[in-house]
């Protein structure tokens, strides 16, 4: 068994890890850290796991969590996950960074979108980008993950097919809306996200400006092999769980959605997390809700001559602790599906 | 008194004028029928109007109807207002019809979109677009009127001040997401709107092919003063009342958020119910449901130079009825805002 | 026209007392105060209200509310009204107060449920219980009011009409289960109150010491002439508005639900804003929301010897800024229902 | 691998067995039936698990279940399970009816509560009320199985403790009220359970008639060896999934939370699925939905000299296919727990 720690355990994406690895067959949780004073239950903070797991939220320690551990997921605020990165890496523990601290490939955008100057701009390197079904060849073996943010997993999966496509499609006016859950704000004590606020409501925000844009950017640039932008509209809807991308992409050719759907189909054939759906059929937030899958629909708009794909993703699954686990397996050398779907649960791990 | 009456009276649609006119000052329901065998009781179908509303749902019957009124709604189901438009109108009423049957300036266009013949298209000229905002000159004094859909009153809002500009902005690539509440649907007892289907979740539907489409666009061109096609893609959220439209629109040159708002500005200064936000504020379901508002945000994305622009209405309300009620303001010769701000509670009607 | 001020201008019972107040025929708002250092524009609390009211929310300063106003609404935090209550009333305005200040006769019992000194006991007979159709005699010509809180109102209401009749209903086994919106919480900012806590969640909270059950308790007293204490339950349920109480009490007699609809039919027979539904009716919040009404639903169940009465009102409209309207009618000399049903828009308030 | 089928795959309830049946290690969906003309795919009734399971729903045909299954769930409606037992049992296949069909003892009871006549009396006796945690011990090796009510078995799960106390409790006073997500009514397309209805919405329903209090009485009865009424009021309210039972008793001595603690943790010490919170916790919904947890809650309340007792669970779980797959655990001698705990997915089966 692979002995994992969370750091910053008290986050809805290190609750949402914990869900997923308490009933993983190769990962076993010894260690949850947070700012806390004294050691707490973890049902204090997750009321669902009453009962279910006996290791206590304990106050943060490198050296406790280097000697109880293999792996460490760092569930921490943006910006912070690299105050700790250096020194968990030199005990030899496995680092996996749920933050954004070590996504982007150059450290001036991330310096520029985050507004703060990187504190261990040498260690990025080692920290390939965590989204498998990509750039999965970098995972295995690494000493280090960067997971993916929410809104980039599920657009940068929806577009990627088109991306050696450019005679086919206008890859310099693709609009991305996105409409996301509340719990991608984590559990955040805002105005903003009170109830009352939130429910029977939705509007944009963050237009024209928010982080997650120019991680896309990045990786599709780097995915295309020349520059990219996007507009990206994020919207807050009355959900808890789950994104929902629309992505509208000028043809330059007449096709069809089944002939766009074969292309899709092959492109990700090796890679069971995503979904694909049948012409006609548009992906929602209720289908892969608690999952680690990716659902796709695809639609040629022959009126408009624009493709429009849409993308759903459990924020907290797919879009974070989910591919993290994912990630895992491939780092360690399990099966890419191990503990994250039903029917893997009988799947042997050696 | 100005005597109203409301065919197809146990529709969502229906309802929501019973709020508005109730409290009107110059308005009167004399009349309200339904395909019912008999008489019942209106908080049968809206409880909340218990005990404020002594007039019986009755069967249909155009005489009784004619005889009781000066003007009739019509809430019926697309393609069932021409079976009753001649009849009504010969009878000398005010016909407000509130279906797709003559929204249309194409009869064509109407019967490909809708999958029906006509079946009184020598009336349709009589029936102006009721928007007041946008083609109110055609408003005061008509026999008839069209009340536009839901998508098509807040899509047409947002772009109308464009429309105009087509050196500043590509009218060619404009993308449309809209989101919609479930009212949106009527009262229609199918699975796809159960609480369990819709909780929790959201997705597009009918991509490509939604019926609004058209109907915009139609207004749009005429607008323009020539053919203009967009990608229109509506999601159904789990919020009861409310659309959201986002709008993308290429620009062609450099320009702000400020200047293009004190554009809008000066376009809607003399209509009461549209709020062009402050840049930087994006328009919320919440702000304007129940009322009769349409609140517009503008955001240039000089990164991706696009233009976003948000427009949210009541779908019922400036979507439905409080744009009917609107409207037969305008036909009668009262105030626009009558009976439908808070503020006109207290304004005098002569 | 009277000139009504707002303390506390910011909270969601303020807002809903604005949306009452703008409409009103006979009150004009002149003054909206709060602790903030610079006048604020009313729709960067209340974006609904946007253009709808010229008045900002300035610094709280009693002189300038005693020169620009009548009365004052208090839409303060419990035990901060008892501040200011002193000084407006001398200045001469009618004090109306939304807190529990002065809610209690007892002084000792509110001391006791509020864990504080009451600071000026020697008001408290000056603010009778502003429940109109409990309490009405005592309201006319007041110098200030008390307005009740929202689980009493509703539990008041629909219990009132059995407690002189002891010889029917065991009066000393009430057990009352109530659930309540989240906006009963206000705008406070706390992780209970986050969307992602309060989503697809319910439970009872408080249980067994709820600040209200000793108001209940106080009222149903002196209705009763007698002692009666009772279990009082509160529930957390996912929506906006409204409160729902479900009271069991065991009857000693048999009754039908018809029998005892027409005594709660009589008992408020000239209460316009209470509605007893027919037999077989169950009050729902959908029906009572946005309005200052109440519903009451009444099943005398045979099996277990038991009366069961819903309740159903919204908690910011009946259950506070709406009741607090209707008794400043009365206060005032003006027709109870001026402004807050549809119908009486147009009815003359002198 | 024992093979399960399905009849009535199509309901919310078969979908909740097969996402719990999907990832367990000893049973295999081999077969799903319902009333379907030609095989359709399990993605087009439950999106979420296109992909994880290859069985079509065929139509219905018992000789193919008899052939391809060693057991199978019957989710039925109510009523109509009666018609397939016999010739199941004969073909030998163990049989989990989730329906009322054989929940009661006393088939004038059924038969009253249903408004029909039993079609199949003779074989009641075969069927053990499962509700593993009261009447486990006629479960093991049983030949088929009723599987209880969701309010049944949240109801039964929080009073059983005290049904041997009656000199500490008036068992005579207990008053439920329950509170039930909207999957609880199933895929019924009706108007009162659209998400329009629904949402922003709570009403009790069924007061003083719901089919589930004769099940409740007839099981309580059986468990304190005498006659026991209780007044039993349900509300739907606007979640998906889950109950809350607030359950109200008269205490005739003086106790406090933490002794009547003891007194439920005691009760239930040998039971996984109870978990019996400190005191001063609530159950809440959102900490069992997903799972077959039973959540209770205790408060010792001395003022009203009452216990409240809040019990918590998921209504498609424990309440529905997750309780039938932990009795089918024990019927055929697995671990109770086996693939309802994410921590039992390691565990070894035999």
């Amino acid at each position: 068994m692979i002995r994992i720690g969370i750091i910053g355990a008290r986050g809805y994406t290190a609750g949402e890890a914990l869900r997923w690895l308490i009933g993983h067959p190769e990962f076993e949780i010894t260690c949850l850290m947070a700012r806390v004073s004294d050691p707490e239950p973890v049902a204090d903070y997750f009321p669902s796991l009453r009962n279910l797991l006996d290791v206590p939220i304990s106050p943060l320690d490198l050296k406790v969590a280097s000697a109880k551990c293999d792996a460490v997921l760092l569930c921490l605020p943006h910006t912070t996950a690299q105050e700790h990165a250096a020194a968990l890496l030199e005990s030899g523990l496995k680092v996996i960074d749920l933050s954004a601290d070590f996504r982007f490939d150059s450290i001036p955008t991330f310096e520029s979108t985050y507004g703060v100057s990187h504190l261990a701009p040498e260690l990025n390197e080692k920290f390939p980008y965590a989204l498998p079904e990509l750039f999965g060849d970098e995972i295995a073996g690494a000493e280090a993950l960067a997971c993916p943010g929410c809104y980039p997993t599920a657009t940068l999966l929806g577009l990627a097919p088109l991306l050696g496509r450019a005679e086919d499609f206008d890859l310099d006016r693709i609009v991305v809306n996105a409409l996301s859950g509340v719990s991608g704000a984590g559990r955040k004590v805002e105005e903003a996200y009170l109830f009352t606020k939130c429910n029977e409501n939705v509007s944009a925000y963050k237009v024209g400006e928010h982080r997650h844009r120019p991680e896309i950017e990045e990786k599709l640039s780097r995915l295309a092999g020349r520059d990219i932008r996007l507009t990206f509209t994020p919207h807050l809807i009355p959900v808890t769980r789950g994104i929902l991308t629309t992505a509208t992409v000028p043809m330059r050719r007449p096709a069809t959605s089944e002939s766009i759907g074969a292309l899709y189909q092959k492109f990700y054939a090796d890679h069971p997390f995503i979904r694909v759906l049948p012409a006609g059929r548009n992906p929602a937030i209720d289908a892969v809700a608690f999952t680690n899958f990716c659902d796709i629909g695809l639609t040629a708009d022959s009126h408009s001559e624009a493709l429009i794909i849409g993308s759903a993703i459990d924020n907290l699954g797919k879009g974070a602790a989910g591919q993290a686990v994912q990630a895992m397996n491939i780092l360690f050398g399990f099966p890419e599906t191990l503990g994250l779907l039903p029917g893997s649960l009988r799947q042997s791990a050696v």
